[in-house]
């Protein structure tokens, strides 16, 4: 048998607990709202072993990030990337890790270490990368030069062997423990009614619950969404909208090569005839989105990273182009490409050429978007159905770039509304993820329909940090010197970031009370977050569509919390 | 004969008419100071082509970035870089750069373009290198293909043929001009007495203002300088102390091979001892530094760069590794600072592990540092001198990192103080350079006794971009489009990164009333942000030592004009 798994059990236990005391009498549903919390709604929501299962627990640690993992037992990081590679799912097993481990990390299934708290290297990068995470087994006895941990029952795996790690209790187990869904997903995604005689009286308690927090809440929730399949999710967990559609998605796969052409353009004619290309391709997976989200709106995010990411890394090229040379060998595909990757370098590509900077700068890019958004909103008006578009411009600094942008795809919208006869009609916003646009948002107000704060970006450059960089490299030791009470990336960081939100909420709204602002960061998922984005007056919060139920309730807890406060 | 050059001229008259008008009773002092500009007082600092030599005169552009400069034409930035390798002066002559010119440009001892204005690729970057650059000398016929370019009086310039450029007049010379010293920098080097017979009535004229503007000036002015040749300079320059001492070049040199020890040590003790070896290298560094300073403050900036900044690029030994192993070879020595660098790489090392993050990592870091400074101000106490350091913390985001440090240095400063018996006073302050520790001033100031605005990272995580990278990238368009009036690494962006430098200054002010606060920023010297800089109310701006007479006259202008607006 299954360990009890407290944290689970609890979770669950104060949901039925609450619509108990309501159909008593003896609380309210507010009252019964407040009682749970977004936390213990995720602890449910997450994939659990089987507890039905013969498992044999051999150990137990810190459980550092939730969730339920299985594979084959490897010692060094060397040997995750290569075993992951060749398709095998890999549990990463170290006494404890390093930066060095990073790649290990990343191509494993979960994380086990007989070392650190929950401030350790491992546990912090691990719940960034949202994988699971098991720490401090200190029963556990690894040696990873032999390869192989011993159990303090006597039980030793090798290489190979097969293990389970339980991230949301911290249990490790021998062998590979049959892993079930969530009834609560089984729930949101649609394939368990609350009615249905399958559910349980746990479901039947998260939907009465769910339906009196979204009566409850003032907040609006949306999903990030990239995808149509993402967006029909994103509304099945209830979200009322995209809040976040990236584009980069749109010009990778087969659609590379075309982007090297666009990027390698020697003159406007090949970037011109590139662009044309990508036009319809990308109109079709508009289409697909806002049919997806039938008249909800969609906030779709002109191209944001630098365009050598399109490129080959420049390391592993000049290597390759090296060795060729140095064996007589020549290829003029790869010195061409090398000169142009060179050429587009950037010492810190987060700080560079990105966002609005590309569209000022590569002509037509931004206009090929926004003519394949406007095209699809009206072909699907012509079909007799809405599509709500918002237009997101990223990284704005000055008003003068929204300006410009602005006026460009203002052109492209009537012109495609004039030639179609469709209604096309569209917001034009922007992103606030960088400190200037904060600080002068009442002058980008002028131009902007909405705002949507990039929480990422703007944790990014108003700590002076990078997430890739810094997390691994010093994260730990700042949650252990008590620099953060937690990572500023899971949660927002209220005295810094969140101060830079309250000045552009107030001096945005200043120049243009009908501004409609949003949060599109992964904070619009985090409880402790969502109450913020509500005190500040945002008018919703979008987040991955898995977290989505998350925020519903806390956007509800934090409208019944104000509230109490207010009569107070 | 030289062609008149006119800006020279009226600034040279300016001055002389300024005094003029004092003698004639006609005018104030305030006036006089008042009528004159930095940017005339600029002018007459940079070194000039000798007015008395013969020179050929062939066409004249615009002065896109002043300053004299003779070398050989070459017209591709391959030839500029080979050339300057081998000892040659060179100016790279180019229809327009773009950002593949960049290392052209930096080989070269000047620029000239036919085409493009004062705000085209060329001239931007020139103008953030300080380097000569005349632009749209449209007359000049440029053929990059037959490496040569034709004047419109029929003389024709070929590859290796000297030309001579004036970038303060826009004038381009066939030949060698010989240069001249100017005769204002030789008053303020002390080499040529405003008394002396040899003085003219410019440099009477300069020194008089010069010395109304020292008694009319609120703001102290203070010099960027690292070595003791750079801080006696800065003193005869009229600096009051160094506002930004850098150590990194303590770390460069001969005592690389030991900085490298220090960051491959794989225990303490190999760490602490290369930390042992530095030091007494670095306590004479200071020793010399508080020496030439002689009792005025020194502002000590604790390590800064990410430490694989001293190590090899990743690139370059990447292929070398790789190239020797596909020849069989095997270098023990490289394949173990591959590791290294690959394990320290990061994606933006300017978002990375760097100042404060350092020494939080680092053992011992900031430690020797902080004890080479109070060892040497103890050695120059007991020689009789007086040493009035300021220790500075970079790249603080959060008070908490802030008050570690201090605690550890002043454990450092006491020990030292209670082993020499010297009287080792410092004051322990910080960098404000992140946005978020200007939107946490108040906080921060708990544990700082001064303040010091970085205003180059400051506009650099402000706006959310890189110099290095977006200077070359896309500044020029930008201010083409009028996005900037000017570029924000020039003068100091009011609107935003002002708005934090205000924030700052009165959350900072509000917690501790006898904050000193400066500005250690290359937006120093520049007289715009000196303006603005006064107005906020800071104690000091600090300077490259060039730029201090300009400082000083600017302060000295805007003390002035704030009165006249305050009697308004």
């Amino acid at each position: 048998m299954l360990q009890t798994r407290v944290g689970k059990r609890t979770a669950a236990a104060a949901f039925r607990i609450a619509v108990a005391l309501v159909d008593e009498g003896r609380i309210t549903s507010d009252e019964a709202v407040d009682r749970v919390t977004g936390a213990q709604l995720a602890q449910l929501m997450f994939p659990r072993f089987d507890e039905t299962a013969k498992a044999d627990r051999i150990a137990t640690g810190m459980n550092a990030s939730p969730g339920a993992a299985s594979g084959k037992a490897v010692f060094d990081s060397y040997t995750a990337v290569k075993w992951s590679r060749s398709g095998e799912k890999v549990i990463l097993v170290r006494r404890e890790t390093n930066p060095d481990d990073l790649n290990g990390m990343i191509a494993a299934q979960g994380i086990l270490t007989s070392r650190g708290g929950k401030t350790s290297h491992a546990a912090v990068v691990a719940r960034g990368m949202g994988k699971t995470c098991v720490c401090g087994a200190e029963s556990l006895d690894v040696d990873t030069k032999r390869r192989r941990m011993t159990a303090p029952g006597g039980e030793v795996v090798e290489e190979g062997d097969l293990i389970s790690i339980d991230g949301t209790s911290g249990a490790v187990y021998l062998g590979e423990v049959p892993v079930v869904a969530s009834p609560v997903v089984e729930y949101f995604e649609g394939r368990l009614g609350a009615d249905s005689p399958a559910a349980d009286d746990l479901v039947r308690a998260v939907h009465r619950i769910m339906t009196w927090a979204d009566e409850r809440r003032r907040l609006y929730v949306r999903a990030n969404a990239d995808t149509a399949e993402d967006a029909a999710r994103a509304r099945r967990f209830g979200a009322q909208g995209i809040g976040l559609c990236r584009t980069e998605h749109m010009f990778l796969g087969e659609r590379r090569a075309l982007v090297e052409r666009l990027i390698l353009a020697e003159d406007d004619e090949e970037r011109e005839s590139a662009l044309a290309e990508l036009l319809p391709m990308q109109r079709d997976d508009f289409v697909a989105i806002f049919t997806a989200m039938g008249g909800l709106p969609v906030t779709v995010r002109l191209l944001d990273p630098p365009l050598h990411e399109f490129l080959p890394d420049i390391t592993e090229l000049s290597v390759r182009v090296a060795v060729a040379e140095s064996r007589g060998e020549h290829n003029e595909g790869d010195l061409r490409l090398l000169q142009a990757v060179h050429k587009m370098h950037e010492a810190n590509p987060m700080l560079g050429l990105r966002g609005v900077r590309l569209g000022l700068v590569i002509p037509g890019l931004f206009i090929m978007q926004v003519r394949a958004i406007a095209e699809a909103a009206a072909q699907v008006a012509k079909a007799g159905g809405v599509a709500r578009v918002e237009i997101m411009v990223p990284l704005v600094g000055a008003v003068q770039e929204l300006e410009i942008i602005r006026e460009e795809a203002q052109q492209v919208l009537d012109d495609v509304k004039n030639r179609t006869g469709a209604d096309v009609r569209a917001l034009i916003g922007t992103m606030i993820e960088l400190p200037r646009a904060a600080l002068t948002a009442g002058q980008i107000a002028e131009a902007a329909q909405f705002f949507s704060f990039g929480t990422n970006d703007l944790t990014q450059t108003t700590w002076g940090f990078s997430r890739d960089d810094v997390e691994g490299a010093f994260f730990s030791a700042y949650l252990d010197r008590g620099i953060f009470g937690v990572s500023p990336f899971e949660t927002l960081d209220r005295e810094g970031v969140g101060k830079l939100v309250r000045i552009a909420t107030e001096e945005g709204r200043r120049t243009r009370p009908e501004l409609k602002l949003g949060v599109c960061g992964e904070h619009g998922g985090d409880p402790d977050s969502v109450h913020f984005f509500h005190e500040v007056g945002l008018d919703y919060v979008s987040c991955s569509p898995f977290r989505v139920p998350v925020a519903r309730l806390e956007a509800a807890r934090a409208a019944i919390e104000s509230d109490g406060s207010d009569s107070r």
